[in-house]
């Protein structure tokens, strides 16, 4: 099967059903994305994904689709590429397997840009906020947009106005790569006024979307696109955010996904923080005032261990990582709150690097918890 | 043995001993006030007394200085009245069973003003902050003052330029009882800057301090002086607090006693916000951001528990402290972090509530933790 008629397939499928599509997903984990494609055009699929690609399933303009992204220099990313971010999209699957509503895997990704999204992802953070931001919000936003850049670290946000511009502006003022994630095709300036720092990102970056071009945004499709900034990142700021704002979607996705969460602390007169601080409150998110602040709490030790996954010679965790592995159970599994207690890790910590564990054959998820993998051990007798 | 003879015992013995005099305050807590004087004045004391008191022993002024405080409307309390604020007080012995360097009594305390101190430090709340504060920060304070004034809450603070100033300001405005407590005599208005406001105060609550009529301030007193405005309030808010901020100290004094600290988020481009910032990113303290999540945070859960206690009809503990007590082990003792994670209820207030519950016969501290009382029960059967 030619890779030509897998990205057809997916071109196609990725018109075919508003994403999340759930079932479709499913489907073509099975059965692959061309035989999927075939099935769905001709209407004989399971029940589930018929009511997910009925409506549309006429609808083939996949070879026009991937043309109008050419035309914008875009293309379309299939899981079957190298450069698709197969380690930061793994907590959509994970969360799937636990039944998280945020755990669904894009078919495909239509990006615009000369970057390698694989590699851009492999240390991102995401930098959201409200769109009504204070002048302090979007200082804020822009500070750490650049400082994150410089310190290497690629900024995820959505574009939008207001507390998203100013952290890719931030960014691609210090020449760092930024991902920009759409909720509409990659050729539509959305919103109008970003339609500049739209064309710019592509120069430093990626603009990404799960939708085909000419898409246009829609109140869930923002929703269903900060699945996707909170899975590409190791942690997520909020920078601003009012008690009804959007960010607290892509905060929740992110706490969903075992992600860091960090919000920034800012005057408790100002409407536009009262979002982050009933985050801290409630200790859903960790606060952060600097980038080595955000830094060290999303840190290297997880993307190092992954790393030595990879690759054939794996080590021992390193520091937390390591805590959080001696404090897990050899047969009985235990809850994160119980494993942060005896590791001394926090808790945001925990959750973040216990999927990471689990993806190195470390750990591994049972009914009452986590328990050390019987499979996996870093030890060099294995 | 009369009233006088002890508050002229301990009036003598409080300009003798430089607070905090540990070795005093025990020596004075087993053979009583008046004893304890004459043996001082005689120098026939064990010798770490004697090095606490031989060098101003011969001094005695008590006579003097109870006139000069009753010149300014002033008296001294001693731990044989009913004023005397026994429970808040009760948190000083705790930390001094426990070996903690704040954890001395004081041997009096000079008052001034027409409240009664036990009744006002019912429900009293400390609002701390840096001398060197910003707009932001005086309004907060004053804010703070003026909102917990109208809940019935009593504000505690050092009478401090910036911070202090503001919240004892709103607090009187508001018309309710504040208390400050100073580094130096009841008579020396310090800051001289304060000397209006340090004569208001005692109209709507209570000027107090360790140290007799003239004492003046000096470094070492003013982070005596912390550890009680700590331990005459439930709990601590530090509105603002660069790095290196007095209001630390008193922040390590709250937490060292158990009681609940509380932090103000600022503006992270604020340096005054600083301190504020470590204590919330070290899980030290609780945010806060309104006089409601501040009466929240310290709860009337604890007194109305103390309330019933101080009956004799012994009432089960409520809320929080219900849920505190029925994680605790019955035989084995357990970490507040333990009880946190099993009671669901934030560590912060665990280690507020341990000691309240010791205090009423439901728990006691062993070795290896906190377990549930063996003479103690709320139910009705004991």
């Amino acid at each position: 099967m030619s890779s030509d008629e897998i990205r057809l397939a997916r071109a196609y499928l990725s018109r075919v059903a508003e994403p999340p599509a759930a079932a479709l997903v499913r489907f073509v984990a099975q059965v692959g994305a061309v035989r999927a494609a075939k099935a769905v055009r001709s209407g004989e699929v399971p029940p589930a994904v018929d009511s997910e690609t009925s409506a549309r399933r006429a609808v083939d303009r996949a070879q026009e689709d991937l043309e109008a992204a050419a035309k914008v220099g875009g293309r379309l990313l299939v899981p079957e590429d190298d450069e698709w971010p197969r380690w930061p999209l793994n907590a959509l699957a994970i969360a799937a397997a636990n039944n998280l509503r945020c755990g669904v895997e894009p078919l495909a990704l239509w990006v615009r840009g000369a970057a390698n999204l694989a590699e851009v992802t492999r240390r991102a953070v995401a930098v959201v906020g409200s769109r009504a931001a204070s002048g302090y919000g979007q200082h804020v936003a822009g500070e750490f947009g650049f400082g994150l850049a410089e310190a290497g670290v690629t900024v995820v946000s959505g574009a939008a106005y207001g507390i998203d511009g100013a952290a890719h502006r931030g960014s691609v003022t210090a020449g760092g790569p930024t991902i920009a994630v759409l909720a509409c095709g990659i050729d539509v300036a959305y919103p109008a006024g970003h339609r500049a720092l739209l064309e710019r990102i592509p120069g430093h970056g990626l603009v990404v979307s799960e939708y085909p071009p000419t898409h246009t945004p829609a109140r869930h499709r923002f929703l269903t696109r900060n699945r996707l900034i909170a899975a590409l990142a190791e942690g997520t700021v909020v920078v601003e955010a009012g008690r009804r704002s959007g960010a607290k979607n892509t905060a929740a996705s992110t706490a969903a996904l075992g992600r860091v969460l960090m919000a920034v602390p800012g005057p408790i007169t100002s409407i536009s923080s009262s979002g982050c601080h009933e985050l801290l409150r409630s200790g859903m998110a960790l606060p952060v005032t600097s980038v080595p602040e955000i830094v060290e709490s999303t840190g290297r030790l997880g993307v190092d261990l992954v790393e030595a996954n990879r690759s054939t010679d794996t080590g021992p965790p390193q520091g937390d990582a390591m805590r959080v592995f001696e404090a897990l159970g050899l047969t009985a599994g235990h809850s994160p709150e119980a494993i942060s207690v005896e590791s001394g890790v926090e808790l945001a910590r925990v959750r973040a690097l216990l999927p990471q564990l689990e993806l190195a054959s470390l750990a591994e998820r049972v009914e009452s918890g986590w328990k050390r993998s019987q499979n996996g051990d870093w030890r060099g007798d294995t």
